[in-house]
């Protein structure tokens, strides 16, 4: 993400202060016994072990989106910091998972927790991380209220559910042959939505905005995920290589079930054709993609991207978020979903 | 188990009301077009696929337990049904994962989740009964109050950390050539005591019985788990085959670090040099267990789980369980215990 003023000031003042939130989160996981399953928790929080650091941590989007929610629906941004962290916690342990679940070997430059200490380990520290969110999440009660704390609990259960749901999806789609077309929108809606949703929705709840806020936070959230999806997916066929970060064409050479190729698929044509003759190399990746693009699997993505992000900003709009952390959201809302003024 | 007339006449009043409450808190795991996960979720609780049934549910022992308690701290047991389904449901949670990590082929009589529909599959759902078993607990709210949601919350999340360091210390033992003997409790605490804990303290709490009243339930469940934990390891080397369903000796072949093998490796005499000394065969651990016995290995084991009986049997008469819920959580306790009037 290239520099936002007003995002990189807000994050340089509450990075500190999420740290602390989530130091206090884990510290109990090195009681009874067990300091070796802390350090396997820090390292995948990017503060121990080779290469620790501000990458090793991830960008903690999600986290300073709950805080920013807050303050923009009229809170102290600090009172949301257990739930920023408990945000924060289930991102990473659905990421432990995940890299078990896709054979994912490098995270953020280094080595993933089950290449370093073994699956088994993984699993559990996974395990371990998803408890530790919960317990950070009964804290809000200490800043807000047992309602407050009573109705994100709520919530969060079903987001937890809802990336469980998105995550079986992703996986059954692998192996199957045939995929809908229109099961595309449930996984991404667990995978990447839902957390979104979720880390907006918490951050107004704790500000004790009305229900109709809540509620247009939480599809700002949504909406955001889901468009940012679709536009990561369109950028791993078409996205020029220095842009990603990774070679162009990519998801194609690992036939990722993106919403392009879903959509080139359900049309049966030559894009179809392709897609099924045995391997798919870098050079026929690239084939590939310009027939997907003929064949209208960018544009139907692109306008796909762009229905959502004028629902998320709409949204936004609604939820009129307030002061100098509003217009830090309008901004990021805008730099993430690729939208100028 | 054999027959105990009082906990199977309340065993067969109860299970039909948990059997409705586990799936009141499942039945969202099939939405968002998700009906396989919802499927692999009934399958491991026992109801769906071959052998679906009595047997493939298992006993149920803490559930009930938790009813139990409810009922016998002056409570009406229904009240305690959310946290019921949401101990069977973490109970289960942790048996799908331990499946993975310990390579366990057969659950109940039936092939274990993994088996059936892969690794990546099972750990995801693993993932989603976790978060079902937290949002079967935010019901307790209905019939209780928000005070007792909100620390049945906070126990909660506790029960589940420690059931990941326990497994963590599991999972290092199997590689560790060396394992403390003062290791083994953390150990015990976490993977078998931790949730018998929470069964028992949580049945209470929804009965608002005392705190002091809630900590004698809590170190009942506790003493039980860590008493039940031992007597199955002396079981494990020296139980007699029909007794336990499995070869005897057999821990001994799959080089299981139990109590009595952590206390003969820690002696350093004749048992720890055949530990150290190649593979064991089902034949060579007849003869370490009769050295184990000789060294003192059986008579240390047994002497802790009467220790901890002691401890679990003064508990329960502390917490003063009432009425005929009372008279049946004393007789289990004894049976569970072996321990005769």
């Amino acid at each position: 993400m290239t520099e936002i003023s007003g995002f990189k000031k807000f994050s340089e003042l509450a990075r500190p202060a999420l740290r602390k939130e989530l130091e206090r989160a884990v510290a109990s996981s090195a009681e009874h016994g067990t300091p070796d399953l802390h350090e396997m928790i820090t390292y995948q929080l990017g503060w121990s072990g080779e290469n620790a650091g501000l990458r090793a941590e991830g960008k903690q989007i999600r986290p300073l989106l709950v805080l920013l929610a807050c303050q923009a629906g009229g809170g102290d941004w600090k009172n949301a910091l257990p739930a920023a962290a408990a945000v924060e916690l289930i991102h990473n342990f659905s990421l432990v998972h995940d890299d078990i679940e896709d054979n994912g070997e490098v995270r953020r430059g280094r080595p993933t927790i089950w290449k370093v200490w073994g699956e088994a380990q993984a699993i559990n520290t996974g395990d371990a991380i998803f408890a530790l969110a919960y317990a950070s999440l009964v804290n809000l009660v200490e800043k807000t209220s047992p309602e407050i704390g009573l109705q994100a609990g709520k919530i969060f259960h079903q987001t937890c559910l809802r990336l469980t749901q998105g995550q079986h999806l992703d996986i059954a789609f692998e192996d199957q042959e045939h995929v809908e077309l229109d099961s595309y929108w449930p996984m991404v809606g667990g995978k990447t939505a839902a957390l979104l949703a979720f880390s907006l929705e918490v951050g107004a709840l704790c500000a004790s905005v009305t229900p109709e806020i809540q509620a247009h936070y939480r599809d700002f959230g949504h909406n955001l995920g889901m468009s940012f999806q679709v536009q990561d997916d369109i950028l791993g066929i078409w996205g020029a290589e220095e842009q990603i970060g990774k070679s162009n064409t990519g998801d194609l050479v690992t036939r990722k079930k993106t919403l392009p190729v879903l959509y080139g698929l359900a049309q049966g044509k030559t894009f179809y054709e392709g897609w099924n003759e045995g391997e798919i190399t870098p050079e026929k990746a690239l084939v590939l993609s310009q027939i997907l693009e003929a064949e209208g699997g960018r544009a139907y993505a692109q306008s796909a991207a762009d229905r959502l992000t004028d629902l998320a900003l709409t949204a936004l709009e609604n939820a009129n978020p307030e002061g100098e952390a509003g217009r830090i959201l309008r901004e990021l809302a805008k730099k993430l979903l690729k939208r100028q003024d």
